[in-house]
C-alpha cells in the first residue's frame, strides 16, 4: 500500500524483499531480494536509495547504526526503532518520560525451578501476580506481532512453561480491564512537523486486529485526549514518518500499550476515509515533504480485516460477492491464500456507524472472512449461518 | 493508474510496454515488452492474462480480430474499438443512431490542386466552408490524440497544406460555437450494467485538457442530460470497461465530440473525488465484476494537469513546494520531464468552486507547469508572474 502511494506521487520505490513472491515486488519499482537482517543486503538497498524506511520491524539494530554512520538515511531512526523493536525498551522510555503504561515488570526468559524452589523469574512473576492479580500476561520483548509473541497465563505452572523456551527479556503485565482499546497514528516529519489522524477504537481477537472503527464508542473528549497523547509520544520516540500508538481505555484513564514505527493496521481506514492517507504522508514524511491533511472525510468509518477461510478460499475468487456490498471498498493484499492468515481489508465509509459497520463485516464475510470468536457482529450478521 | 487501482483489489496486472522505462512497468506485477500494433507482442500478452484491456487506442483491428477468433478476451470489444480508433465511424455510428454530432463531413487526405481547379477534396472542404462558415476544423480519422492530429484552418489555402501530407480518411468538421465542454465517464459491464460519474466541465488548450472541474459552471439539468446522452453512447458503442463521451454544450443542445474507451482524463478527479474511480471501476468492469458507487464526495472537485514546463523542470524535484498546498492531491506518472509533456495532475475536493480550483492551480504551477494561453487562472493567481 506504501508503494501505491509511491507510484502515485511519481517516486521510484525500490523494496528489499525474502522472495519475489512477496506482495509488495508487485507494486515496487525495484526489486532487490534479500533479508533485513543481513548486513550486505541492507546495503544493497541503501546504496540505491535516498531514504531507507520500513513496513515492519524485524530490523538488526546493528546493521542500522552501522548503515547510519556510513551516512544511509534511515527513517525511522535508531532511537525510535529501538522502541518498536523492544518493548522492555519502550516501556522503559515511556516511564520515564511519566507515560501511563500498565503495570508491569520485567524477567529474563528460559526453565526454572517452579513457584517456592525458583528461580528470580518466577520469583518476580509470583509477586507481580500476587500484586496485580491472575491472569497476567508475557510478551516477549523482541520479535513479537499480531498476537504472536504474546501469552497470557493464569497461574505459575503455565507461566513457567511460556518461558522456558524463551530467550532473552520477557515483559509481565497486568491484564488491563479496559473498556476499548484505541490507536492513534501520527506523521512527523524530520524537523518535529507534525499531524495526527482522529483516534480509532480498534477490537483484536487474540491479540490479532479484526476492526478499526472510527470514531468508534469513543466520547469526544477521549479521542481528543488520545490524540494529545499520541503526539507527545511521538516526540519521546522522536518519531519521523508513520507513528501508530496503540491505548487502552480503562477506567477514566489512557494507558499505552504498544507502539509501531510504521503505517500500521489500525490506519489502513485513512486510504479512504481522511484526506491523505497513513501511507501518502508516511512516505511524505520520511522525505521531509509537506504533510497532508489528515482530516476525516466521513461522520463514520469502518474498517474489518479478511482472513483466509477454514477451506482457504482465495477472496480473488470471491471478489464478485465481496464488490456487490455497497460502498465497499475491498483491499487485498495479493498473499497466498492459508486458514487465518490476514490478506487484506474492507473499508466502508458514510454517515450511521452500525450502517458502515455492517456493511465492512457483510463484504469482508463474503471474501471467505471466518466468524471471530468473542466479537458480536453488527446487526443481522450476527445470527446468518456461514461465511457470507 | 490502472495498475495501482489493480494493485489494490490484488489483481494482477501484466502490461505490454515499448520501453521498461514506460510509467505503467514501475507498477506491474508483470511486464512484456513489445508493441500492441504487432501481432507476436498481442499474442504473447493476451496468452498471460484473464482479460485483454487497453489505456490508448493506438491499436490494431486486424490484430484484435485474430485474437478474438482464436478465444482471447478482449475488453472492450471488436465493435467500440473501431469507434474509438476511427473518428470518421465513430461519427457515422453516432449519426445513424441519431446522436447530435458536430456538422461534418469526410474526404481523403492527400495532394490535391486548389480550390477552382481543385480536386473532390478540396470542392468539398469548400463547399462545406461556405456551408459552415470558416474555420473549419480538420481532423485525421486515426492515431491523433491531445490535440494531434486536430488543424484548425481558416481557408483553402491552410486546408490544403493540411492535407498534403496526410493519407486516408480526414474529418471536416464545423467549429462549434460551445459554451462549454463537457465530458462523461460511463463503466459499463457485458451484461450491459452501467454506472455513470456526474459529467464535468473541462477546459482544452490547443485540444490538450488543461482542467476537468465537478460540476464546473453546468446547470443541473445539463449535468442530468449529459449523463443520459453518455449511457445512450455506451450502448450505442456497446462498451465495456469505462467509456468517456466528451460534449460540447452549445445554444442548448448537447452534441458528441469525442469518444475514448477507456479511462480518462476527464475522469481522474474519480480517484479522490467519488467513492469508486474510474480506474477501479473499469476494472471491475472488464473483469464482470459488480460496479462500485460512482457518487461524488465533495460538492466541487476540480482536477488541474501537469506538464512540462519550459525548463524542463522535473515536478518531482518541485514536490515541497506542490505538496504544500492544502487539501492537494499530486499525482505524477513517472514520465521524463520535457517542455509541454503531460506529466501528471492535481486534484482538490470541498465546497467552494473557486477555492478548490485555485488551490488546484496554485499547486500545478508550483509543480512548474506553465500558464495556459487563453485559459483565465482564477483569483489572485491570474496577476501573478512566474510559475509560482
Amino acid at each position: 500500500m506504501a508503494a501505491e502511494a509511491g507510484s502515485a506521487l511519481g517516486l521510484s520505490v525500490a523494496v528489499l524483499a525474502e522472495s519475489p513472491e512477496d506482495a509488495a515486488c508487485a507494486v515496487a519499482s525495484e526489486v532487490l531480494l534479500g533479508s533485513p537482517l543481513v548486513e550486505g543486503d541492507m546495503r544493497a538497498l541503501a546504496d540505491r536509495v535516498d531514504v531507507v524506511t520500513f513496513d515492519h520491524e524485524q530490523v538488526d539494530l546493528a546493521i542500522i547504526r552501522s548503515l547510519r554512520d556510513d551516512g544511509a538515511v534511515i527513517r525511522p531512526g535508531l532511537q525510535t526503532l529501538q522502541m518498536a523493536v523492544d518493548k522492555a525498551h519502550m516501556r522503559a522510555v515511556l516511564v520515564e518520560a511519566g507515560v501511563p503504561v500498565p503495570a508491569h515488570t520485567m524477567v529474563e526468559g528460559g526453565p526454572e525451578p517452579r513457584r517456592g524452589a525458583g528461580g528470580p523469574a518466577a520469583e518476580a512473576i509470583a509477586r507481580f501476580g500476587d500484586e496485580h492479580g491472575w491472569p497476567v500476561v508475557l510478551k516477549a520483548a523482541r520479535g513479537g506481532y499480531d498476537g504472536k509473541g504474546v501469552w497470557p497465563v493464569n497461574d505459575m505452572a503455565e507461566a513457567a512453561a511460556v518461558l522456558a523456551p524463551l530467550r532473552g527479556t520477557v515483559l509481565v503485565e497486568a491484564m488491563v480491564p479496559f473498556e476499548a482499546e484505541l490507536a492513534v497514528m501520527v506523521a512527523r516529519r524530520p524537523s518535529g512537523d507534525m499531524v495526527t489522524w482522529p483516534a480509532t477504537e480498534t477490537a483484536q481477537v487474540d491479540g490479532v486486529c479484526r476492526e478499526v472503527l472510527v470514531p468508534g464508542r469513543l466520547p469526544r473528549d477521549v479521542v481528543d485526549r488520545a490524540r494529545v497523547l499520541g503526539r507527545h509520544v511521538a516526540e519521546i520516540a522522536d518519531a519521523v514518518g508513520v507513528l501508530a500508538v496503540e491505548l487502552f481505555w480503562s477506567d477514566g484513564e489512557l494507558m499505552v500499550n504498544e507502539i509501531a514505527a510504521r503505517p500500521h493496521n489500525s490506519g489502513h481506514w485513512t486510504i479512504e476515509g481522511a484526506v491523505t492517507s497513513q501511507f501518502e504522508n508516511h512516505l511524505r514524511a520520511v522525505l521531509d515533504l509537506p504533510l497532508g491533511s489528515t482530516a476525516p472525510q466521513h461522520a463514520q468509518v469502518a474498517n474489518v480485516n479478511v482472513f483466509g477461510g477454514p477451506e482457504g478460499m482465495d477472496p480473488v475468487a470471491l471478489l464478485p460477492r465481496g464488490l456487490a456490498v455497497e460502498g465497499a471498498h475491498v483491499h487485498l493484499y495479493g498473499k497466498e491464500t492459508r486458514p487465518g492468515r490476514k490478506l487484506g481489508h474492507v473499508t466502508v465509509c458514510g454517515d450511521d456507524a452500525e450502517e458502515v459497520r455492517e456493511l465492512a463485516w457483510a463484504a469482508a464475510l463474503s471474501l471467505g472472512t471466518p466468524r471471530a470468536g468473542g466479537l458480536r457482529l453488527p446487526g443481522a450478521l450476527e445470527h446468518q449461518s456461514g461465511t457470507a
